[in-house]
């Protein structure tokens, strides 16, 4: 057995694990498919996952293989923070507003142009335009159904169906993006002086709504790789009763953690203790490294606690402003604040979108998108390991569009947000991600764009204007 | 002098005039262009005059020549009903729900097909896919800013221009249609538990915004010529204090009524005085029958307070879901709503919308529609005066899509709803209307659609189920 045979092998997998190709509790491949990938002898392939297991990385099960540990042992991940335990109410500062308008695009240098158009993007196109040319004077007089088009919420169904989710198209409403949804499933759920609870860090478009519903807030600590820590959630709540949790279980922005089954189990089983809606934030659903399925909270869910809100704006095009929600027990009501809020939706969008996910063609963007991100994100971890791996924390994004990063405590990284914008240059700050200004020396990077020059060399310029005072 | 050649005319001028042709305080043509137009002498056009004189139709303004009168000798009008003095807050009956997404069409008929495509739609069709094509890639991944698109924002400030309504594009922000518009004025000018003084009858949408968001409703009686009546507003507010008025100046639904710029100045007056927020609906602003511009109640405000909300839903699509709103004073507040509520618009939309305004095909067809629904407008006002004239009054709508009719005080016109509705017959019950259950033998018609054979049964067969227990 050579030594370097193993050792390559051993590498191999722990980047890949690192780099999140390979999920908390995910089976690796096994000893006999390592074998044949790799041409190496059962004794080496045996060898290198004795070592990953001796670094507390994987773990074996007898008769069954070897699993990605749960505390995957870096030592370079974003610490959980501890966060006020009172609910208080949020207040968003002025200039978040332009930061986080900026921060959408999840893009560090926007001027460096973005991602070539997919031929799957043209096609959506045409099939739009096709639709749009379909009775037109029907459309132009008559408004669509208050729920959305029938078929496009067939086609989210079946998009569920592939996800171990089952629902029916009446459980849907189509809405204008995942925002409009999440506003609603607030609305619908919640009266001002409610305390919700929120992941810490937390989306900060809901931040907004939050504080602009009149709304109390807790939050609740949140690991880099299994989102929502459930025993703090239900320590908190015994002090302060809560009307809702919003959480995103797949692929957490900023994090790209994501909530292993037993963890959502638990806490639909909190939710029903405890009498709260779960509102899940499902807009990363389908970006997920992994290929395999990837259920929904809502999947586990018997008494439509769960409102399931989500969009096709990250997963296919923030052009076509279409999103959806499952509003559970809540649905009858949700669906007359959407009538209330924004009348009906576009037709030919709905129609063109439907036919489009029913030809198949959705699924083939969406798995070579995921290809793409799982690269991006590869790439940048190679970076920042290589580039700062001494000086920061980073999260290992398991799918999703961005990356948690945790920089020396003295450091301010808002600071820095007007400097670097003059340079073109977007930061995405921490502290946005709180209610309650935590996350000050954090930031949020993103791979939703291929690594040109031009962004690594923003990147270079990032960390050089915030580290350039390390002691 | 012909006794049939004045009295021809008299009866000409008498129909246009009730029919809206001319509206309240407008001049008519003068005695010569009538002599040039008709073929007549001097002394048949006076002789004619006089008659419409003598019936207060019209009044003369020597050297000026004659006018519509204020109070239109009609005897067929619907009365002014009294509302409650005390505010309270909106209670939508769940049926009325039904109603009012159904009712959204202003279609008696819709199984009898829409208004054959105008050429027009064809081209902003072609415009909008054409804007689809053209950068793609940077419409997949990036939101547009929050505004909405500056092209877009220019073009409805052109609009607005040759209606003597002047803005600029920063003052405006793209919203998803008009509902969308509605209700971010009212979150951003209103809390709950505060009063919002309404017309009376009121566009339902707003009733239903109204009741989600906890605010209080006065009802303020409406003239079915002449809209909100300032003296009553202002009788009520000493005792009840508002944050906000919301007022369709300009074609109102249901009754096509149009606020003289006397009662807008009055109406600015109180609102400066009393300090609260106007919320000027100005959805059918293009739809008045005069061709002459018509300006917002918007144009003669110097202080911010009117919250200016309209679409393009009625005027040219329902499909394109595009609104706008000029916020005034709480403008930067209201597009952080937009943010909140929505993220962003449809890029390609606005830009194939702002294009084919730029162009000149928005003008046009709305020349084309405003001309068709005036034909509409009398098609139906002579078919419910010589088919029902005795039993009901109905308002004559100088602009808009509806009318509003009122039965004998035993009739209720809800009751009928489900009946007809079996039958294929949309009823649009008065009881809509009113926040507090006025107008229950009242309802709105509309001329939205051409009154074919099949459109003219609907209506024998709504009057026939309507009045079958007449005494």
């Amino acid at each position: 057995m050579s030594a370097f045979r193993y050792q390559a092998l051993e590498v191999l997998l722990r980047q890949q694990i690192q780099a999140g190709r390979y999920q908390v509790g995910e089976k690796l491949p096994s000893v006999r498919t390592l074998c044949q990938q790799h041409t190496l002898s059962k004794a080496t392939v045996v060898h290198a996952l004795h070592k990953l297991e001796a670094d507390q990385l994987v773990y074996a099960v007898p008769k069954s293989g070897y699993f990605v540990a749960e505390g995957m042992s870096y030592t370079d991940l974003p610490r959980k923070v501890s966060t006020p335990s009172v609910p208080a109410p949020v207040n968003v500062p002025d200039i978040f507003r332009d930061i986080m308008s900026r921060s959408a695009a999840f893009d560090i240098l926007p001027s460096d142009g973005s991602t070539p158009v997919s031929q799957h993007l043209i096609t959506l196109n045409r099939m739009i335009a096709k639709s749009s040319r379909t009775h037109p004077e029907q459309k132009a007089y008559y408004y669509d159904e208050p729920k959305g088009y029938a078929g496009l919420r067939q086609a989210i169904v079946d998009l569920y169906r592939q996800r171990n989710t089952p629902m029916n198209a009446e459980d849907l409403c189509i809405t204008s993006g995942c925002q409009h949804a999440l506003f609603l499933a607030l609305m619908a759920s919640c009266q001002a002086g409610d305390t919700v609870a929120i992941e810490s860090p937390a989306f900060y478009g809901v931040l907004q709504q939050l504080e602009q519903l009149g709304l109390n807030v807790i939050e609740i600590p949140s690991d880099s790789n299994t989102g929502l820590d459930i025993a703090e959630l239900e320590a908190k709540i015994q002090h302060w009763p809560i009307k809702a949790c919003i959480v995103t279980p797949n692929f957490h922005t900023p994090t790209g953690s994501k909530m292993p089954v037993a963890n959502m189990k638990a806490l639909l089983m909190l939710a029903n203790q405890h009498d709260f809606y779960i509102i899940e934030d499902d807009i990363y659903g389908e970006l997920g490294f992994q290929n395999g399925p990837c259920p929904a909270i809502k999947s586990e869910c018997t008494q439509g606690r769960v409102i399931l809100c989500g969009s096709f704006s990250k997963c296919l095009s923030r052009e076509l402003r279409m999103g959806w929600i499952a509003g559970g027990r809540l649905h009858a009501k949700i669906v007359q604040l959407k009538l209330i809020t924004q009348l009906a939706s576009p037709q030919a969008i709905q129609q063109g979108l439907a036919a489009f996910i029913h030809q198949g063609h959705f699924k083939r963007h969406a798995n070579q998108y995921r290809q793409q991100l799982k690269e991006q994100s590869d790439q940048l971890l190679t970076e920042l390991k290589r580039g700062w791996g001494q000086a920061i924390k980073f999260s290992r994004p398991q799918g999703g569009l961005s990356c948690w990063v945790e920089l020396p405590e003295h450091i301010d990284t808002q600071k820095s947000y007007p400097s670097l914008l003059e340079k073109g240059v977007v930061l995405t700050p921490g502290a946005l991600f709180s209610a309650h200004g935590l996350y000050r020396n954090h930031m949020r990077l993103s791979f939703s764009q291929p690594l040109t020059e031009g962004r690594r060399s923003a990147l270079q310029l990032l960390f050089h204007t915030l580290l350039k005072d390390e002691p």
